[in-house]
Parts: C-alpha cells; sequence; structure tokens
C-alpha cells in the first residue's frame, strides 16, 4: 500500500471555513424555523455582479473560442502578455514600483499560490508567521511538512511567530532572531490593519540585511482608500531583491467565482543552494508554472483585463466604495456598542474585541444564535485571534444595515 | 538568503514543449522565407472552436455572473454537484463504472493532477513509470524529490521502468519487483497504444494483490473508437481499490484555452502510514483542494456540463470523427512511405519509427528543416522514445492533408 503524506495527518482539524459551514448547518438543523435567516459576514465572498466592463470582454472571449479564425488553444504558462502588461502598468509602474511585465504570473487565484511558492523552497527554512494570520499560510507549511506537531491551543512547532496585537497596531515587527521566510499580508485579514510606507521599508531594510525573503500578500490592496499606503511592497523597490507578492482579483472585481490572481517574482530575488549557490526564484517559478499547469482560461485572462480598462476601473471604484461604506457602518455599528473595532478603513474586514471577556467561538455561536449572523472566530486565525472576531464588509447594503440593527438588539 | 527546493536542479533541460518552441524558433530566425511555412503537430494543441453547447452554456454563466441576483461567488473546492453527477454518471456508471459523484474532484486541467496527487503520497514509494512516457509524470517527481540524479541518456536513479515497445504493443507488463506506485495513460499518449479489458484486469489484479497504486491516465478516453476497449480503470471494478483516474475535457471539448479536467479518487482507495495505519486517500485529496485552492470557474464548469448535455455531446462526436480521420490519414500516409506506423486508431496520435535508424531529434530537424512540421521527438518522451516520433493529429484537415504531402516529398 503506497505511503501516504504523513504531514496531512498533522493537521488538526478541518480548516476553518468548512467548519464554520459545518456549525451552521448544526444550527440550521436545529433551528430550521431561523434557518433562512442566516447573514453570512463570515468567508468573506463577494454578492457580485462581475461589472459590465468584465462581462462584456468575456463575452467576447467566449465568442473568440467559437469561432475557428479566432480560437485560443493552450494559454501561456504565464499568462497573457496583454494581461500582464496592464497588471505590471497599473498596479506597479503607476505607482512608482520597478516591475517588468515578465514579472508577473498569472494564476487562478492567490490562495493556490500561497501554498504553490513552498515547492520551490526548500523544506528547512526557518518560517515566521503573524499571528492572527490567514491560516492558509499555516496549513500549506504543515501539509509540505515545514513544521513539527500541533501544538496544544492552537499553532504548530518550528513556526516562529509575529505577534499583531492592538499594542502594535497589528503590524508586527520583524523578528530578531534568524528567520529565512517571514509571511506578511497587508491591508490585512484579518485584523484589517494597513502598513505604511515607513512601516513596509523597516521590513524590507530588515530582510536585505538578514537576506530573508519577505512572502507579502497584497490580496486586499485595491482596498486601500489612504492614498499615502503603499499598496505593493514593490513601492519600496529595494524589496525586489527580497520579496514575492500575491494579488488578487477576487474581492474588487467580484472574480471569487471567476477565479484569477497573480504572483510577481522579481528577477533580482535569489534562495541558494545548500552549497551556497545563488539560484534566481524567478527562473524556478516559470519552471514550475510551465511544468505544473497550462496557464488560466482564456475569457478569464480577457475578463481580468478589462478590469485596467477606463470603463472597468471606473465601475470598479464604485465596487470598492459600496463594500468600504458597508465596512465603516459596521466598524461605526460595533463602536456604538462600544466593541473595541478595528480595521474597516483601508481594508474590508473589521476585527473587533470579543466584549463580556467570551472565547471567540463562543462569541460566534451567540452570534449564529441571536442574531442569526455568521462572522469569523479570531481563534480560527491563530491564539493571538482569540478574543476577537472578524466581520467581514462583502455583502448587499440591506443586509448590512440589518446586521447592524441585529447585533444591536443582542446587548 | 532562503533555501530553495534544489530537487528543480536535478530537472534536466527544459520541459519538453518550451525546448521545441526554442528549436522552431530558432528555425525561424534563420530561414526567414519560411517561417510562415510552419504546421505544428508537435505540442497536441487543439484547433477548436469550442461547440455551440459549450459557447452557450458559457455566456449564459457570464449573464449570471453580471446578474445581481444570480451571481455566482466562490464554487465547492472539489466543482460544482451538477458537473460532478454528469461526468459520474456518462463516463463511468453509464459503462458499468462504479463511481458516486463525491469521487469526481473537478479541476483546472488534468495535467496539474498529475503534479498535485503526489502532493498526498510520501516521499519513499518506490515509483514506476513506462517508457516512453509523457514527461510531466517524471518531471513533478523529481521537482518533488522522488528520484535520485539525472542518467547519462535520459530519465532520473529510483524511478523504475515499464518498457513500452513494439514488442509488447506498447502495453507493459506489471512489474515483478516491488513498486508502490505505478503510472499509465491509456488511450497511451505518446504511443497512441491501448489497453484491452484482460490488459487492464491484469493491472487491476496485480495492484490489488501487491497493494500498489495505479495512476491511470485517460486524457484521451474519448478518442476510443473500438467500442470494445475500457475507457476508464472503473469499467474494472476492483480498481477501486487500487487507482486513481485523470480525465480531461481538453481535446474532445477543445478545452485546451478553457481549462478544465477532472481525477477520480474512489472512497475504497487507502494509502497508509509508516505505523501501518490506513488512510482514506478521498480524505487527503479533499483536504488537499479545500485548503490548497478555491474551485474552478464557474462559466467553465457550466460549458463543462453542456458536453454531456444531448447537444453537446453530438456537437463533440463530430469534432472526434474529425480528429480520428486526420488520425487515420497520418498513419496511412506514413505507412505509404514505408514507415512503421503506431496509433492512430483509437488515439489521436501516431507514433512513428524514425527511418534510415536516424535519431528522433536529428529526424525532428530534418522534418522541421525539410517539411517545415513541428512533430515531437520520441527521446523527448523518454529513453525507448528514442528511434520514433510523435504527430499529433490536432489540425485542420487542409493541414493535416498538405502534411502528408510534405512528407511524401522529403523521401
Amino acid at each position: 500500500m503506497p505511503l501516504v503524506n504523513e504531514h496531512y495527518l498533522t493537521l488538526t482539524g478541518a480548516y476553518l471555513f468548512p467548519e464554520i459551514d459545518r456549525r451552521v448547518r448544526a444550527f440550521q438543523a436545529a433551528r430550521p424555523d431561523l434557518a433562512d435567516r442566516i447573514i453570512r459576514c463570515g468567508i468573506g465572498d463577494v454578492v457580485g455582479p462581475i461589472v459590465p466592463a468584465v462581462a462584456r470582454a468575456m463575452h467576447e472571449a467566449i465568442d473568440e473560442l467559437a469561432d475557428p479564425a479566432r480560437f485560443r488553444g493552450y494559454p501561456p504558462a504565464n499568462g497573457y502578455e496583454f494581461l500582464r502588461h496592464a497588471i505590471a502598468e497599473h498596479d506597479f509602474r503607476g505607482r512608482g514600483a520597478p516591475i517588468e511585465d515578465d514579472e508577473i504570473f498569472v494564476s487562478d487565484g492567490s490562495k493556490g499560490d500561497c501554498g504553490h511558492v513552498l515547492e520551490i523552497l526548500g523544506p528547512d527554512n526557518v518560517v515566521a508567521l503573524p499571528d492572527p494570520v490567514y491560516p492558509v499560510y499555516v496549513d500549506t507549511n504543515v501539509m509540505a511538512g515545514r513544521t513539527g506537531p500541533a501544538i496544544d491551543g492552537g499553532g504548530y512547532e518550528g513556526l516562529r511567530t509575529l505577534p499583531a496585537t492592538p499594542e502594535n497596531e497589528f503590524v508586527p515587527d520583524p523578528p530578531s532572531d534568524r528567520v529565512d521566510i517571514a509571511y506578511l499580508c497587508f491591508p490585512n485579514n484579518p485584523t484589517g490593519a494597513t502598513i505604511d510606507h515607513d512601516g513596509l521599508r523597516r521590513w524590507v531594510d530588515w530582510a536585505n540585511a538578514n537576506e530573508s525573503l519577505i512572502l507579502f500578500d497584497a490580496a486586499y490592496a485595491d482596498f486601500t482608500r489612504d492614498p499615502s499606503l503603499p499598496r505593493s511592497i514593490f513601492e519600496i523597490p529595494e524589496a525586489r531583491t527580497c520579496a514575492i507578492e500575491f494579488r488578487s482579483f477576487s474581492k474588487h472585481g467580484a472574480f471569487t467565482g471567476v477565479r484569477c490572481g497573480y504572483t510577481v517574482v522579481p528577477k533580482d530575488l535569489h534562495g541558494r543552494t545548500r552549497g551556497g549557490e545563488r539560484i534566481p526564484m524567478h527562473r524556478l517559478w516559470m519552471r514550475r508554472w510551465t511544468t505544473r499547469a497550462n496557464g488560466v482560461s482564456w475569457p478569464v485572462q480577457r475578463g481580468a483585463a478589462a478590469l485596467y480598462s477606463p470603463e472597468g476601473r471606473s465601475q470598479t471604484e464604485a465596487v470598492i466604495d459600496h463594500y468600504m461604506t458597508n465596512a465603516r457602518m459596521l466598524r461605526d455599528g460595533c463602536a456604538a456598542l462600544g466593541w473595541h473595532a478595528h480595521g474597516g478603513e483601508n481594508a474590508p474586514f473589521v476585527w473587533v474585541a470579543c466584549p463580556r471577556c467570551e472565547d471567540s467561538w463562543t462569541f460566534f455561536e451567540r452570534i449564529l444564535h441571536e442574531a442569526q449572523v455568521v462572522i469569523t472566530p479570531g481563534l480560527g486565525f491563530g491564539r493571538l485571534g482569540e478574543g476577537f472576531i472578524r466581520i467581514s464588509a462583502f455583502n448587499h447594503r440591506d443586509r448590512i444595515l440589518e446586521v447592524v440593527e441585529r447585533l444591536r438588539g443582542m446587548c
């Protein structure tokens, strides 16, 4: 019988969102009278729709696939040039971040890329992750055998923690001990925190001084409202020698069901062999994609490119305005209840301290039972997430108003 | 500096098809007068278009995404039930293969899945691969550290070989020594060979007797014309305890640019830990997908489901007829030149012995220079592929006729 990857057996419990789904279904089974009242502010799925510019581009792409003279077969493994160019121009060079078209790798979503990147890295790197953190970073490290066993109360041996707490405004400090790879996420999921240029520069300087790699998740960059804040780590040009960045169209583009994102791997970034040879990470990542996949769907890439057209950008701005107004309403609503609410200003998440010293799953269950609202318990994001909940702003306006109203009714 | 995955450095040369592209570009640069004459019968990309039933379903799906009332966000990690049901019903249960809907996992292509499957398997399995073979199986094993160093002349230490030669009609025998995992591909890429029920039963019996796992690649199953031949390993029901199957919509559905495939993991299939505990592979694979990805694009899944509608099946049959007529013409054309041609009857590839004792890259270059036709050199598929070339039938009819004509002109 073939041997399995036993690291999977180290994983504790189900991945967070399936566990939340299980609890919601259990509630609905126990209280069928309330089953239809559920409002979901948990997983952070968008309510759509895709904007007209995207829909039109995708329709045209399908017409092309249906036309023998314009049919497209296998896409390039790293994405079509027209999309990589639009990305590099608008998201990077237009903001002073020196990124070339061929440093962009288009994929079917940034969640995947966060895990795939471990494939080109060796097993013996010292890895540091924020706490609280997007659980995918942790679980993919466990599955790849980069950790020891689970620790009682949360986390895994072998991973270093970068504490993100109210005391540091949820912006971790660079570690003082040896770390090869550090994950950062700004605007942050789950806390909604942001990092400014000075803060980001401190991290880049630390990484270059220590020859460490920063895995920078900027999936929510487009929700940044404050023009003084960086949207990409490459707005610090020195990050070209120390960072990989992950980006997503899922939320601002309503692409959760369309599936597209991208990863930036600068050609100046190197790793090393045990023998000390410097290896360009760009070469390894390109090899990963040419060997392991066949690129992203043609209509999807055409739809993604339409997000960068003047029409697409204008339509998307309205979507971002909508969600960020939701976020402000949720934050203000929580604050009005005397709850300590963070985030929600440059990120579509509000991070709320549980009142009455409740733990986060208890507060999750109380909100589910009393208000029929699904949020995400902070413990699902790590030990330091305990005592908090995350509320997602991705919903219709009437639902958000109803959530605020129902939360008020709980208190 | 972070340590890289040094197994990538074990890989010899570029992945086959980029290397072919490089040589074609070099020829075009050297002979600009002939650059436009190139006909590609190499990589096996389809010429399209997608059939009308698929185009209509994809258009409708985009209209849904653009409609707030019908928008779809994150898909299920394992694919929508309507698609998994259509697959299980038509490709399996309707052919006597006992596969349930939730044993189907929809993905963005079977090339990806062939590599992903190694993630749930341990590093110390003994792996056997056919020779010649689809290079992705080999390269993904190398990248995952499942081999030793490269061997002069092709291949890697640590991998067992299952010879596929004219003597065994390109159907390898089950190995007599200990093997934990064996790859099989029928209808075969690159040789075009098929396996019958008795042959497949021998493999299933071997795997069950030895508690081995068969990774069965049936990406070309829909090109099987002979109704007596199995299309799935699960037409031998005992394969439920010993096999994983990979399937693709790329070729018969013209989905190379749409991106969709699926993998079948029966719930009766187990692996084991070093300590001897039996672990259901279905559980590991489900965990892989829920943690590492967010499912497949909504319009893509709707398009794939349309392939199973009566209209879609009828339209797709015509596509298959077209390519299989091409394959017969190529095979007959080669045979008329006195070349030994295999395959092409139940698979869209013709496998031709190089005349004049040429090696396969030499014959590749000669066909490129003399006929401006791109084929795939057999050595790219393994040491035992030396002395053969693969010609793909995926082209327009006039191109195939022109290829036959030009090959005749070479001799």
